[in-house]
């Protein structure tokens, strides 16, 4: 009997990840290209293409392509494209699940890189059997995806669930969208170097140190070496999370919310102020049943799985 | 042929209205009794299915009861239950749904009053048709109920959609739910009052101005005649409900918000402010797409139209 596989593709700015995965979240074949290297759409379509073509044709026996699942920054579920992605080179609305199943003959199912590894975290990660959950991705911004009832929410034109914009200070920090105090700007392993460099001088000094901070990595080792700035920056970027989450769950209330990326790696360092904060600033009547926790996902493999967790959704 | 109805009732703090209602919204039956008289909730049961029966028996030629639905202060759609109700005498939790099926034999439908009020609007006022929308009311506080894919967000708990407690200040004015900063002490009918008796005052005066202004249409009536104080806490009311909204579309991406309520009847007064405030914070991807409209639901109907719109929801 053949076996059925699914694409799972993730279509970054730097590099498009993807991959083939049976039911189980088991990942048969994994690839990688560099995004900025294809100067159409068709052309990445066509390369990816024909790795997986390749794959079956070598493998045709045994298994048989079920569908393509794609993540992809500002993927609309609903049209399938994606739209003025701020962080890929090709610009306009690019209608990629289209050219996809043009090509492979097949279903294709594309929305943006959070709500897909939400699913992900729903089939093959801590969130199964979970009905109500929200999803939020600690990475170079604060990405997430909402479950509601067992499906993602998107809203009438599929843009819901961007929790990194929620403005928490109106007058607060440069975000990249050109407003001020989005929750991204305070909480992503982006904000945390520049936390961490306003602690080492005053906030007002011109040099640059953020930008010469390695990643938010360096900022936990510095943590666990016991520097009291870094595990202060930790603290200042946990009560605001902490807060933030606190306020989303007067919107959904969720059962769970997992953290998944860099920051979420920190452990206690993040997710200990993180749950104070959390529990201190939650409504009474939600108060000590709701989880924070790390996702189950692994993150070599979340991008992937996630992206063909869009088809398995359905088909499990 | 029998016609159906189904029974309406909103239980409030101070009286409980019920009527009943045809597939059409038109309301056959309106009564009031007060809430505060029965010391169980037994004996309002009872009450209320006396009359209901008496109807029925009057006209049992043509109507026939097709059940009841019921929108109640902290009630839980899943338990049908009413639980720790700050406003009711009842304490405790309040198997309302069963009490109501076990007197009248028929389907019962519980769940709070703004999301009972939304489902109203979706069925009898301005969101016929619409599968994603957020209710807003501005009344003594702030209540919401919200419609992702045509379904009102309950979550896990049923308990989603408190959007009258999102922190919008951290050290803000003190909530009666033990924190501070909470939306509806800046965005309701109780809260104007407050923001227009620190402006005729200095905030740190020990007089307390509000409990002696009479309600929001005192405000409204002064703002009518050119009051520039008046004028004042409608802008600073609409400028942070419209932030407010403007980060709530950021969860659940809304077609349309809809406004209701004392203070939603201010017109212009608190819509324009809270328009140029909503679109000044949205996110650029949400610009120019979302309406914020006043309900067209009547402040008179409303309770019984929604409540009577749960069982209406899914049988039309």
């Amino acid at each position: 009997m053949t076996q059925q596989l699914v694409a799972g593709i993730d279509i970054g700015g730097t590099n498009t990840v993807f991959g083939l995965v049976d039911s189980t979240g088991n990942i048969v074949l994994k690839k990688s290209v560099p995004t900025e290297h294809f100067l159409l759409p068709d052309d990445l379509v066509a390369a990816i293409s024909e790795h997986i073509e390749k794959y079956f044709l070598e493998f045709s026996k045994n298994y048989e392509l079920a569908g393509v699942g794609i993540g992809a920054p500002n993927g609309n579920y609903f049209k399938g494209t994606i739209e003025l992605a701020a962080n890929l080179k090709w610009k306009g609305i690019i209608p990629l699940a289209k050219l996809f199943s043009d090509r492979l003959k097949c279903k294709v199912i594309l929305t943006n890189d959070a709500n897909a590894a939400a699913i992900g975290e729903m089939l093959f990660g801590g969130a199964k059997g979970m009905k109500d959950f929200i999803f939020i991705t600690l990475g170079t911004g604060l990405g997430s995806g909402i479950v509601v009832n067992g499906e993602v929410v998107y809203g009438h034109d599929s843009f819901a669930g961007e929790l990194g914009h929620i403005i928490m200070f109106p007058d607060g920090r440069q975000c990249g969208c050109g407003r001020k105090g989005c929750l991204e700007t305070y909480c992503s392993a982006t904000a945390i170097k520049r936390t961490y460099s306003d602690l080492l001088l005053p906030s007002d000094a011109k040099t640059d140190i953020a930008g010469k901070i390695p990643d938010a990595k360096y900022i936990y080792d510095k943590a666990v070496s016991g520097d009291k700035n870094a595990i202060e920056a930790f603290n200042y970027t946990g009560d605001i999370l902490g807060l933030a989450l606190a306020n989303s769950v007067a919107y959904t209330s969720p059962q769970t919310i997992f953290l998944f990326g860099g920051l979420a790696l920190a452990g206690d360092f993040i997710f200990k102020p993180t749950i104070e904060s959390f529990e201190k600033n939650l409504l009474n009547i939600y108060k000590n049943k709701i989880k924070i926790l790390p996702s189950q996902l692994s993150e070599n493999d979340a991008a992937i799985l996630g992206a063909a967790s869009l088809l398995w959704k359905g088909m499990c």
